[in-house]
């Protein structure tokens, strides 16, 4: 039996098990599976992080998941690398389901951040992994993509963000968005969109992609015109935002009609009695390192403090 | 004509100002009177921080707070090194006093921390910094204080923090609690308590301290039998908690019955529109470097989309 599991090892999980197992509560982290590309959570794609305060050099995602991990290690943390299937919070202890074990916690803390959306277009699945990709950071640098022209979906710093990185292996990124103005900071459109590579195209949506084997080109509508362009790339980037991960949840936590875990006011309190939620996963309007990393501080805290009383 | 000023310096308040630069938004932050001994907040005198994530190694305080501060500047900060002595909030921009300058501002975020509290004995003010402080971290290492007995009030975190520091100069260090249990956390009362230095008196107050020109013992009242103790001491540290730092603000906006200011559910907003509040000056709960660097980043963000919506 586990006084407390942490689900999830993006900066919420791992500052929660920084700061549980600094206070002797020897934490399990289920962390996710590491070559599925959860463990660490989105900053793992993350090229460089300069907001983070702390790092005025900035650093880059992965040294910095890594940074924190050691921490959490160093104070008692124990990793299990594996995803999480199911939960039972119908009575404590809860049961935790991985893929290889059933694990009993007396509490809970969720930290499964949140994913990137998909468009959904017809032929999507077709050029899945064939042209289209949900992330740049992650995508860009492969052999097809270079010298190519690239197109990004979407209007804000993500956006902006992916747009640049690729502006580094393009020969011309075209930065598709339905609206008329960017969501993104102004220091990203800034920077983003002086960048004599990088054109924009504003009031369109994509209605679908074709090609043979590989992805050729983008069919595009603009919403003012209704005219529908073909346009010819040889990547599509998603940077439309993101749903939480919390599929696993559904029924035994109260969520928002988004999906989101819904959190007592300034708390990470959840709407079950030991369960505490940080970073993304409820989260949709900060979504910053800094502030998952202080949730999950926080998540932390309430936790040890709510075991004291129960005893 | 400022569009945005951030008064402290502190995590909460440089964090805010990292954000609010790469957001081209030119933050003036008067940080405090550096000599003062306000400027960086709390943590300036902080030996080790060993959880703050992404130090698996700790680090200083001060270290900390200049790697911070270089990273607001770098984005394009401006700091002034002068005490806030009032403002005007009755009506936008909003005006600030500070000891030389009076400034005006489209919108404020208030981060100025919170200070120990004292215990107020009848001979306090004779003995203060003759013996008593409110700062072991700043203090105990003073020549005076090598090799003699010394106390430390208090029965949370921070005083087993300052009774472990004091042990490192200290012939032996006495930690008076009024309640029978302590509050900190198992592990700083386990690493702590098992120092052969430190000796515990429980259920006692310190009711005055006696000497000639420095401290020599103190007046100590065991609140179950009620008897009174004289013992010697050379040094006494105060570790009792603390108050925000709000008297600059009495009457502009809605502070709670302690002082704190009082911020809408999950966010920084104030009672008035415009002002947003983060750090210690708004949390009595968490009070973590991290968290406190958090809520400066979600102050940050307010301000700047309320900036963005007024135009």
């Amino acid at each position: 039996m586990e006084k407390v599991v942490v689900i999830g090892s993006g900066p919420a999980g791992l500052t929660a098990c920084i700061y549980l197992s600094r206070a002797l509560l020897s934490p399990l982290c289920i962390e996710g599976f590491i070559s599925g590309g959860v463990a660490g959570g989105q900053l793992m794609t993350t090229i460089e992080i300069e907001n983070f305060p702390g790092f005025p050099d900035g650093i880059s995602g992965p040294e910095l998941m890594m940074r924190m991990k050691t921490q959490a290690e160093k104070f008692g943390t124990t990793f299990l690398s594996e995803d999480v299937e199911s939960v039972d919070l119908s009575k404590r202890p809860f049961k935790v389901k991985s893929t290889s074990k059933e694990i009993e916690a007396e509490t809970l803390i969720i930290s499964t951040g949140a994913t990137a959306k998909r468009l959904h277009l017809p032929s999507e699945q077709k050029f899945w992994n064939k042209g289209i990709s949900a992330c740049a950071v992650c995508d860009g640098g492969l052999p097809f993509f270079r010298n190519q022209i690239l197109a990004v979906v979407g209007g804000g710093d993500s956006a902006m963000e992916e747009a640049h990185y690729l502006t580094h292996f393009a020969k011309e990124v075209i930065l598709i968005h339905r609206r008329d103005s960017f969501r993104a900071s102004k220091a990203m459109q800034k920077k983003v969109l002086s960048n004599p590579k990088v054109k924009v195209i504003k009031n369109s949506v994509v209605e679908d992609v074709f090609g043979e084997d590989f992805l050729e080109g983008l069919k595009i509508k603009n919403l003012k015109s209704e005219k529908i362009e073909e346009i010819k790339v040889r990547g599509l980037f998603y940077a439309i935002g993101h749903a939480p991960n919390t599929a696993f949840l559904k029924g035994q936590i109260k969520l928002d009609e988004e999906g989101y875990i819904q959190t007592k006011p300034d708390s990470t309190r959840t709407s079950v009695e030991g369960v505490f939620a940080c970073g993304d996963v409820k989260d949709k309007y900060y979504k910053q390192a800094i502030t998952a990393a202080g949730s999950g501080c926080m998540a932390a805290l309430e936790c040890e403090r709510y075991l004291t009383k129960v005893g």
